[in-house]
């Protein structure tokens, strides 16, 4: 039986047969990529694990979310990681080189091969042949140390394409139209594989538009084959021998199949405030138009910004619209200028913004309150933008500018004009020296990393101990986020890459009192959080692990956890313990003490283990960790570990 | 006896003989220039003062400084802008077209004009022979509602230029020459009036880089004359026929006189932290560079950028550097993209932003702490990139351009490289539409205000009455700065639309609880504030004035007060006062009742006038207020005055 692509780029990376879908795979990791704004954090745990060169073919540090430098903070941060790209033998790629995602593809994306990145859009490569999936900093920081990432082994959805895309219908429509079927939950636990005739119609960053946005579904990641187009654009990058072929068989088996005819495709848009909200465009035309935002890596073709620059060309946007141009790239905006595009955007009113992420995730050019802002970007999620009450619609880079030359949103099909069918550029600039080659292990050796009084060493976490006997510093109710755990926003995220700043802040939605309390009353011995249902639900962001773990957080009772923040509890060293009976939530009171004895030999036991409630009696806890959890806590944590395996090696490797 | 330009100038806009020099004049205003940091207080003031439109030749708003939009805030403000400017017939000079100053000069300037400007840089077009000043923005709504502007009678100092620039000096040398010779003070009270065989070298653009720099010696402005390059900068731009000859009799007279050999100028720069800490280059070559920044009104023109882009072409920046390349227009910008320098910039590694004021005043581009920053711009006050710990040095862009090539100070004549020498772009792009034309007083006559929550109308300012018995609501100590009685940063500013949220800050830094104690004490009767030497000193924000105001403030004793401040608070229709006997001070706690009989009889008999101190006896006190001071306080302000005057006109014009 033959194997599809995803199966193939498995078994290239898993040692062994692959286990059942659903079960954890440990895959070997051959690519990262970390941006700026989750990078330093990375940085940080390399540090403090003790890491001295990164073990991968390729890793990649970028510079493309903090580019707006009110501060000193950002600018820090960017010489903190120049400093430790060159220490662990990172690419570096400066502030204004561009977005991660299509300047990975461009410069350093190799079909498969896995890359694994800590921004949820690393999938974007997937449009190259390559398994690449986001993941959370510290996964990262382990596949950097040469661990393998512990992933799920996914089903497999083959989306076959037939036709070809209609005048004025692109990619972004494509992905769309996933959206508008399937749902942003529609492909949690799938790798989504495109294969078929339809693909002849999509360029390399067409592939990437529908690769990005696999996120917004839920994906694990999305795979296209490697193929001639491919090899082309490979090609046209000075890089033609990274290419190989890889496809599916011909007779591989897939766990669900879908077809989408190109043909078919009409102009559609996703509607204020989610990514599935979506419609045909003209089902909403005539409504006005404060904004029309080109950019990001939903969207980060030449030919994305060719398009409406071949639109607007002669013409002028209609008066008071805002068409912001944001190039994805250092080397696209060169081909931009080379090829005129960027004259007409100017002259018919365009605003041009410096290369980089900005307004995708709210890093500038936030739209006035309640005023529609169309945008080529991946999400609408409400006050992304910068706005509270945005009112954004997410749409191809065609319905933008047609947006922007009526000034209310408008079919592009119904202009009066013929479709610029526009091509990538064939014979790209090459500017690669802002992506800074790593240095050799010799040149790195002395080294130091370049840190600002912002950014702090992680301090070492003990193991959890054999015998726990700990106060309740504090008793949460349902469905406490990590939004309440550790705050995002202005007023904590400056921290990020200081914990024992950050860390004041911890849980102090529910209790301003907590951190304080905590360190006085607990800071080395350690403490028990007590959660209800859905305990850690929300953003992955680490630090609502990292940062209670910082004040002494040493287990989580809860009647049920979130995924994602129970295996950020486990990274950092927390156990995460269940009620068995879940009445036995309402018996305790914060300042109890609760005992728990011969704490190993009960987890590896099996599922249920028994505590003490002083004076109040046994409790029946229950837990859900496989034996790498268990590796996990006795080590104090995946830094510990990988430190562990660090010094090892190093040792094996000095004799 | 002939007359130099500048009282040619003067008498042009001064009804009757001038006065004495150091005596007040009403300049009759033919021009006005809004931005958009001070401009939302402005329109507020126009709509306060029931101005229904603009009387001046031209006024334009622009939006240049608050483009980084990473809220509702800054984009909501630029509708309110933009419907104000539609509104009362201004131009509007939408965001990403461009920094007032330079646009200004090249769209609307015209020699023989007086403009003023809300922003201190206005004295920029004083480069084509207008007499242009920087002032308050209450000022400035005065001047758009037709009246005339208050300044004392500069003196005259012309600067006799001789020779020509040699190769890799250039204007900013010039005023950098001045700025070392004369100091940050050394203008105050005068007209700087260029001329002589030197202008010859210098172009219309390199003239504005003297005149806007000019305000760093505290000059009232700088003059040149209108000639030749005047009139083919103007044919350039499709303006000929606004040009006219201007130039000093050549038996004029002048109250100073200096010469500066142009050809025996060397590249200088201003080290941290003062625009006249200038020493040659060659004095500071070596010391290692973070950042080489380019743009602002201090160094706006299409040469300016041109010169850096030929030094880079087909070279590489310094590993680790930043240059940033910030376009002062979108016109400049077209052309340098139509010129090839955008393309040559992008190779050799330089970021390209949005075009505006950006890192100049600190929006963006912050450097890294303590690390060197070489900058066009026309300031380097302490923390006014952004970053605390700043250490920024003012240059031409040859020297910055020559760092960023090294990676350390240069000299540039010390490069391995023959001078670029390039002239302005002598078929500038004209990409008008982006700064719209006014709308006629039919089309404007419905319009509304566009507002959000954030931006909130002036309530009506009592006049102050004839009797005055009020508590003292705060006593403070010396040297009470405007920052000190409403705060800048990142708190208050984004309530600069909103006074009820602004006053809640006013005297947070001396005593937190006064605005409370404000609001709840005599929110309508009112209250009265005691200071001590130098109060109000600081930056000139008219909040400082206002915002307590607000809150009832109607009298401010101090021991001696700051000039401009003192100007504001009548402004805004509070009495300051000062103190005959400096010792009553010590006699005054908070709380005490102060009564003042008779006020207008008192203000009018002479400099001195009693108050009573209850049950502690009379207080002795003086004033320092001119006839239209009198009629300011009488009106209750310049709001309600220029109120009135405007009812009178409108009542006039309908019968």
């Amino acid at each position: 039986m033959g194997m599809n692509l995803t199966e193939k780029l498995l078994h290239a990376h898993v040692e062994g047969p692959l286990p059942e879908k659903g079960e954890e795979v440990a895959l070997q990791i051959d690519q990262t990529l970390t941006q700026d704004g989750t990078g330093t954090m990375v940085m940080l745990e390399l540090e403090a694990m003790g890491v001295t060169r990164a073990r991968t073919e390729v890793s990649a540090q970028y510079v493309d979310h903090n580019l707006i430098q009110s501060d000193h903070r950002n600018s820090d941060d960017h010489l903190f990681l120049h400093s430790a790209a060159q220490k662990y033998g990172l690419y570096f790629s400066m502030p204004g080189n561009g977005v991660s995602h299509p300047v990975h593809m461009q410069r350093l994306a190799v079909p498969g091969k896995t890359l694994l990145g800590s921004d949820s859009h690393t999938c974007a490569c997937g449009s190259m042949g390559m398994l690449a999936i986001g993941a959370g900093g510290i996964d990262v920081a382990q596949a950097i140390a040469g661990e393998p990432f512990y992933v799920k082994r996914p089903k497999v959805w083959r989306v076959h394409l037939t036709g070809a895309l209609s005048d004025w219908v692109s990619a972004k429509d494509v992905i769309l139209e996933m959206l508008r079927r399937h749902g942003v939950k529609g492909g949690v636990g799938w790798v989504l594989e495109y294969d078929g005739p339809g693909l002849e119609s999509l360029s390399a960053m067409d592939r990437h538009v529908i690769a990005n946005m696999g996120a917004e579904l839920g994906a694990t990641t999305s795979v296209f084959p490697s193929d001639e187009e491919i090899r082309d654009f490979l090609k046209r990058q000075d890089r033609e021998h990274d290419w190989i072929e890889l496809k599916a068989d011909t007779d591989a088996v897939y766990d669900r199949e879908t077809e989408m005819d190109l043909a078919k495709l009409v102009p559609l848009i996703a509607k204020p405030s989610s990514p599935d909200n979506v419609v045909p465009v003209a089902d909403v035309v005539g409504e006005p138009v404060y904004q029309a935002y080109i950019g990001s890596s939903g969207n980060p073709g030449y030919r994305d910004f060719a398009v409406v620059a071949e639109m607007v060309k002669g013409r002028q946007i209609a008066p008071g619209i805002s068409l912001d141009i944001n190039p994805t790239s250092r080397q696209m905006l060169a081909d931009l200028v080379e090829d005129g595009h960027i004259a007409s955007l100017l002259a018919a009113g365009a605003r041009l913004h410096q290369a980089g992420c900005n307004g995708c995730i709210g890093l500038g050019q936030a739209p006035a309150s309640g005023r529609n802002s169309l945008r080529t970007t991946p999400r609408n999620f409400p006050g992304r933008s910068g706005t509270k009450e945005d009112s954004v619609f997410l749409c191809s880079p065609e319905t933008a500018a047609a947006a922007a030359l009526t000034g209310v949103i408008t079919d592009p099909r119904t202009l009066d004009m013929s479709y610029p069918r526009v091509l990538d550029s064939q014979q790209p600039a090459l500017h690669v020296k802002m992506l800074e080659a790593p240095l050799s292990e010799e040149e790195a050796k002395h080294l130091e990393l370049v840190r600002s009084d912002n950014i702090v060493p992680i301090k070492e976490l003990s193991p959890l101990p054999d015998e726990i006997q700990l106060p309740v510093m504090l008793k949460a109710g349902d469905n406490v986020s990590t939004d309440d755990i550790i705050a995002g926003g202005s007023k904590v995220m400056p921290f990020r890459s200081n914990l024992p700043a950050s860390a004041a802040f911890a849980f102090e939605i529910i209790d301003p009192t907590y951190a304080e309390r905590a360190k006085t009353d607990s800071f080395d011995a350690g403490h028990i959080v007590i959660g209800a249902w859905n305990y850690g639900q929300g953003s992955s962001r680490e630090h609502a692990a990292l940062a209670p773990r910082y004040l002494g957080m040493r287990v989580v009772i809860a009647k049920s956890f979130a995924r994602i923040h129970h295996q950020n509890l486990v990274n950092f060293g927390i156990l995460p313990l269940t009620f068995s009976d879940e009445t036995d939530y309402d018996q305790i009171e914060q300042g109890d003490v609760i005992t728990i004895r011969d704490l190993y030999a009960q987890l590896e036991a099996g599922n249920v283990l028994n505590a003490d409630l002083k004076e109040k009696g046994v409790l029946h806890l229950r837990h859900d960790l496989s034996s790498r959890h268990l590796e996990l806590l006795r080590a104090g944590g995946s830094i510990n570990l990988v430190k562990q395996k660090q010094a090892e090696r190093d040792a094996a490797y000095e004799q």
